[in-house]
């Protein structure tokens, strides 16, 4: 018997371990501290009172033999499946056919289960600094990876290579960890090169919720050639509070040209044979998310995360401080100042304004000298460690 | 781009949309027929109370601020693996460390990803008739599958096919579909023989909780040696009517020698990068069903099935008529009198009994011939369906 060999070349990432032994071992040092945490990329509030509702009412379906539900269909019941195209249809003005839509526990489980429908001899198109899940999930397949570079000066949203070879293409914008979120134009020049390329883009929309400017579109398939293309994978984690409730969807197009047709038909076949459903209260819960009343109060929690992004841009602005994000995301990703490395920027900010974030090296080569700070936190603390950051900053 | 070649030679399955059409047909043509489904996989009874209690208690604690959950441990949080190694221990008298137990969303899930732990050069062992799902994950990956014939005469029990090779092997038992359950001393040779082939089993253990005799484990790791080369992969959604809520495990010891030692390390790794937890309210659900009060009423709806299935095989066994399972089993593996097909048998049964089930050739070559009836149904149904089983058989 053989082991998948390829397991041995994964890079083991200490990232969230060497903060959470940092924090600890400063809380040791100093245990009256008053540590504020902004390096969360977790949500806060809780579910919306007509999302939670759903869930109890869906709950209580289960203990009665009459509405008990047992299986599902496999991609999601029609009322879900419905709804998210409504979704598509009255906010982003995109039509899709719910057969296009397959429901799932969430982003990072399709990201990588989809490059089963791919040979290992494709090259993966990945930018760097980026959302390690990508990389791991192309390494355990032995698949060879390119690397475009996020930098300061393309506002960490680099353009695609010209003239270099790409058969699978990770796009996420809004961007973790950097916050920056391609434009409609932007994503267009992305769109001709995935199609003279013969490849497909897979499309992580997951901070879709939080893009405010007119030109940054929602979903990519309000850039004109999408449809043939890109497979688009969405999640309610951050649009409606779900990162502990587990509901996301993929967007598969009949239309998809350089991948083939059939890209649908074996996304379907792979989630038949190696899925199953989403838990029937979970899906009536993100129902209940797409009702206007569900919609209303999950973006009332959306804007108050916002309102925090933007208390930090603010502080940052104030010191003068280079940053990418802090609108149409929840993110700031910050050019640590005094050319100061990641891990050395978090021990300072630790230890002199009692504050935490993420260095931005954890997201790979290009994230050195940078930072990451969240909005994912409480109204008041994020007010009151923007007011530390402030200090720290002039004195830095 | 190169799309994988390997879907192509998936075996698109129509069985249970034929019978779909053949039963509507039938309607069609008998608007007044009392139809009684006997042919159904899948639960019919509510969550115990406890069970459901737990799931709207979860539900409410989602939306408080205070108490709301978002992500959670990759793997499942510390109390539901301690819970299902303290089932372990108290149930079949197996020690389990928590470590080694990996929450899922079911066992069909984790029947296939963990695939992705070999490489597909190995050959894949599977008996016939087969839950189809094992043979749709391998055909995936290109692998090289050899089968083993369940039969009449072995009591739908292969044993090990000595100086054969095998890889990775398959077992379910007590099995779907024919419901035959192996005895301790049946696995313990089927664990030499992984051992010496330096095999691994993949051990599907979903229907444990039917398990009555006492030579037939409910763990294969009841058996000695099995932690050496056994992952056992099992699931709620029969003990505790899961199928809807969606909670499994899969133990991977950490004693696995075949397979290497690491094999756990990389299951995490690989959970890791394309899993996503399973939902906190569904893992508080699942808490709750190895509470004693949880365990009892749970187990109740286990019995009302076992009734059920007793009920049939007596029917079966007043006609004379051979099968499998009936005990240790919710399903009912009958030969067809008469020489008939599967086919036949299921059209004959719904036109002069109005029973349907499910023809055994669906399940593979040596499916054919016979014929699936399934415990799952109401036990006033079941009791009527029996009735006319009777009487047809008669007749046959």
């Amino acid at each position: 018997m053989q082991l998948n060999p390829n397991f041995a070349n994964l890079s083991q990432s200490y990232l969230f371990t060497d903060i959470a032994r940092r924090v600890a071992a400063y809380k040791e040092e100093h245990p009256n501290a008053d540590i504020i945490r902004l390096g969360i990329g977790d949500v806060t509030r809780p579910l919306a009172k007509p999302v939670a509702d759903a869930l109890c009412a869906a709950g209580a379906e289960m203990a009665d033999a009459a509405t008990f539900m047992g299986y599902g269909p496999e991609h999601g019941y029609p009322f879900l499946r419905e709804a998210i195209a409504n979704y598509y249809k009255t906010k982003h003005g995109v039509t899709l056919s719910p057969d296009e839509i397959f429901v799932s526990d969430g982003a990072k489980s399709d990201c990588g289960n989809i490059l089963e429908l791919f040979t290992a001899d494709n090259t993966a198109l990945i930018p760097d600094p980026v959302y390690p899940a990508y990389v791991d999930a192309n390494v355990m397949d032995g698949r060879r990876i390119e690397y475009v570079s996020g930098t300061r000066e393309n506002g960490f949203l680099p353009a695609p290579p010209e003239g270099q070879k790409a058969d699978i293409i990770y796009l996420c914008s809004p961007n973790n960890p950097t916050g920056a979120a391609y434009t409609k134009k932007q994503l267009a020049a992305w769109i001709r090169y995935a199609y003279s390329s013969g490849a497909v883009i897979l499309f992580d929309a997951a901070y879709e919720c939080f893009v405010s400017d007119k030109d940054v579109p929602h979903s990519v398939y309000e850039v004109e050639g999408a449809k043939e293309c890109v497979v688009e994978i969405c999640s309610l984690s951050k649009t409606a509070g779900f990162t502990g409730l587990r509901c996301g969807y993929t967007v598969v197009p009949k239309g998809l040209r350089p991948a083939g047709e059939d890209l649908r038909g074996m996304w379907s076949r792979r989630q038949q044979a190696k899925f199953n459903e989403v838990p029937y209260v979970v899906q009536r819960a993100a129902e209940a998310v797409f009702t206007p009343e569900g919609l209303k109060a999950s973006f009332e929690n959306v804007d108050y995360y916002k309102k925090n992004a933007a208390v930090i841009a603010k502080a940052l602005d104030k010191a003068g401080v280079w940053y990418s994000g802090g609108v149409n995301s929840p993110y700031l990703w910050l050019a640590c100042p005094g050319n100061l490395t990641s891990w050395d920027f978090f021990d300072k900010l630790l230890a002199e304004a009692g504050v935490v974030g993420t260095p931005g090296s954890g997201f790979g080569k290009n994230g050195e000298g940078y930072f990451r700070l969240t909005g994912f936190g409480d109204a008041a603390r994020t007010e009151e460690a923007a007011q530390r950051l402030t200090a720290f900053l002039k004195k830095l």
